[in-house]
């Protein structure tokens, strides 16, 4: 079994070469999969390396007749480089969890036309323009009035389908099983997330001189470190459904009409709090950078209601479509909550209550986590970023983390969305 | 992948044949590892076959020179018959935790000497006379001083050891994996514990007519079903730690120096207070018992106050030993508690006392819904079957129902085993 595990390494290494604008086009002329979808046309194309995140190569390819995206995982981190080696198998759950979703929530996932686990290579929809990334869009103040539908709709479904809910014991300790593989994604989360925010670590930083002293005093924080490790525990023990597991306003993207979610390879059975954290953390992130994009033209008064509107239809949508999916599939295979015990409407309705106020306190917790390490850890936020002035800015990311260290301790106090649109608000002011 | 598992299966099920007392001779005959145990003498063997459980078969083979207990599992629940079956593989995952086990704790688990997949056999040590199954013990009223002591230590090492505190987050996910696949067993566990003593299903039972409004009175509570719910879904979604799953009084072989834990044939990552749990509730079901086995010459008063002792007891000892682990490996492998975050040993103490607090809340949990399954469940013990009066016996049973109802009800109410231990008493009374 271990020679067996070693044999498979090794001929994927073998079989493992890194693409670049010129080698790809001999790849897709050798894998019909591909081909085909660009028609027959393949001397004439165009290749354009888009990868903006920060682990992996993304090419964008075109042709008269059609379109792919190429993403490839090399065997480090892109934006570190070879000095933070991170598996190439990350593709492979990557694809995995692209295919498992796309079947539970068609229209808001991409089509996986191919992948090949020893090249580490996804060969997928184009999602052509005027679609552009979430994050950009909330950065320009584009309203997306699809937006909190659509994300509703993709957790309700990803998370409800892959949980105990709908599936049996059985079913779910399969995909636990084959999830609990991509283990390096997890840790890589574990460190930046819940460890290195909150301790000296070589890749933090922060506006410095200006947050100095809020990065140290989160470094400081007895109660602080009390809650995250509680999250990260629950991070790690609690299979509760198949994530996506990076779930910002990065992995998406949008028009007005369409919503499209990109990139779960930090895919793995977790708890559900942790996709919509990331979804919520990131709008309330894009709500606090909203001042630091104001200007004579548009001061985002009115984009920043609708920011607040978003998150708290985003929560309410998926409360509500969670719990009919629910309903109609209650006497499906699902073994958690069997009809024959929660045998009236009344029981299940509580029984509902129960757990979707235990989700929700979940998804603070861990959003407030996510918007607190882009503050002080290693990753930022484009919407932070961009924004030039560093006094200004960092004015804007200490409201957001004030409010986020408020939200990860008193979370469980919170008794509806409205009540932490509220709070978040009354960060909101110098 | 799927066809290599469906050949090994075949291949098992042509290796399989279910031994009996004299196929299992030839069989030690040809097998080194046991023959070595038994000495040279193999042609004057003495067999017994004493599978008092509910699922197996156990032979207990002697000769002059040695002895080995060997146990087999056959392809259905022994004591339902091949109406309900069960997968063989039960003997791999109660083998590889006897092993895992042993290695952490020496001194409370037996060796295995030789284990055969497709047989689904083990040959063990034989805990020889004067060691009795702990339940056995308590309905004779039998004291034993180290048996907290030993249980606690048992309970620390296994749990602590395999959890993450100790593992690095990569070692915890591959063992997770593996007993991913001992999901037959879950399941079991699942309908008899935490589904059927809630709904009226075939096998449950109780002392009719007696009990039949109490059995009732379960089957109609809400609070309890919510609370249930709660325990359900964590015991199938939180992998904490490698338990043992199934720690009666029954897996337990005692003399007053000696204790040795049997049959983890339940054994998967799951959360540590099921463990602890069911050794506590099922020394509560002890407890309740005892009016029933109390006579002129023994009213059982200072046994009660003894088992009452040994649950205070061995809850504090195990909060002991497993923080005393915890500080002396709070600098190793585990990655939940960062020395450079939980940098003081005031915060430290803290974050201690938070975990044991949730762990002593799981506990109760797990402790009290094994205690209601083994009165309106499908399987009872023998603590209160040897009771002949059922009016008695009926009486006994409600107590330890009413009293377990109360704890997983308000089991977040509870700060001490002290002030459980008073809310036990006081049950016991009319
Ligand atoms: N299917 C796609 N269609 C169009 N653009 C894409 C697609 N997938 C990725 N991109 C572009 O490439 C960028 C990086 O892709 P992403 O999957 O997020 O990579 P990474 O894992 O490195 O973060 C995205 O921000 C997006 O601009
Ligand atoms: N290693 C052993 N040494 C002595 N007796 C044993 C040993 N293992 C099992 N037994 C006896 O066999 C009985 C059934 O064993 P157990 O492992 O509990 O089987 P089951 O899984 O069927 O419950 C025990 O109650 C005990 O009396
Ligand atoms: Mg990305
Ligand atoms: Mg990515
Ligand atoms: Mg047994
Ligand atoms: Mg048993
Ligand atoms: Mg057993």
């Amino acid at each position: 079994m271990a020679a067996a595990a070693e044999q498979q390494q090794q001929q994927q290494q073998q079989g493992f070469r890194p693409l670049d604008e010129a080698s790809l086009v001999a790849y897709i002329k050798a894998t019909p999969a591909l081909a085909a979808r660009l028609g027959g046309s393949l001397d004439a194309l165009t290749i354009k390396e888009v990868g903006d995140g920060n682990l992996n190569f993304v090419y964008i390819v075109l042709s008269d007749a059609g379109s792919v995206v190429i993403k490839q995982a090399l065997p480090y981190i892109r934006c570190v480089g070879d000095s933070w080696p991170m598996t190439r198998e990350r593709a492979y759950f990557e694809a995995s969890a692209l295919q498992k979703h796309r079947g539970l929530c068609p229209d808001h996932v991409p089509e996986v036309y191919h992948f090949d686990r020893a090249m580490s290579l996804i060969g997928m929809r184009y999602i052509e323009p005027p679609h552009i990334i979430l994050r950009k869009g909330l950065i320009a103040g584009v309203e997306y009035p699809l937006l909190a539908e659509h994300m509703a709709d993709y957790m309700a479904k990803t998370l409800f389908f892959t949980s105990l809910l709908y599936n049996s014991t059985t079913d779910h300790k399969k995909g636990v099983a084959q999830y609990c593989d991509n283990v390096e994604m997890c840790r890589l989360t574990e460190q930046v997330v819940f460890s290195d925010p909150y301790m000296l670590a070589k890749y933090n930083r922060c506006t410095s001189p200006f947050l100095d002293n809020d990065a140290a005093a989160v470094r400081e924080d007895a109660e602080l470190k009390l809650e995250i490790a509680e999250l990260k525990s629950m991070f790690i023990e609690r299979a509760q459904a198949l994530l996506h597991g990076d779930l910002h306003t990065g992995s998406i993207m949008v028009t007005p009409d369409s919503t499209q979610v990109i990139d779960p390879e930090f895919a793995f059975y977790g708890p559900m709090g942790y996709d919509i954290g990331a979804f919520l953390g990131n709008l309330i992130l894009a709500y606090f950078s909203q001042d630091g994009h104001a200007d004579q033209a548009n001061d985002r008064k009115a984009y920043k209601k609708w920011i607040l509107k978003t998150i708290e239809d985003s929560w309410n949508l998926f409360h509500k479509k969670f719990v009919e999916l629910w309903n109609k599939h209650k006497d499906g295979n699902g073994e958690a909550y069997l009809p024959p015990i929660y045998n009236s409407s009344e029981l299940l309705r509580l029984a509902q209550k129960k757990y979707m106020t235990s989700l929700f306190h979940d998804s603070l917790g861990f959003g407030s986590a996510k918007m607190i390490r882009r503050i002080v850890g290693i990753a930022h936020v484009e919407d932070f970023e961009s924004i030039e002035d560093a006094s200004k800015r960092a004015s804007c990311e200490r409201r957001a983390l004030n409010c986020a260290k408020a939200i990860l301790k008193g979370r469980r106090q919170f008794e509806s969305i409205g009540q932490v649109i509220v709070h978040v608000q009354s960060f909101d002011r110098d």
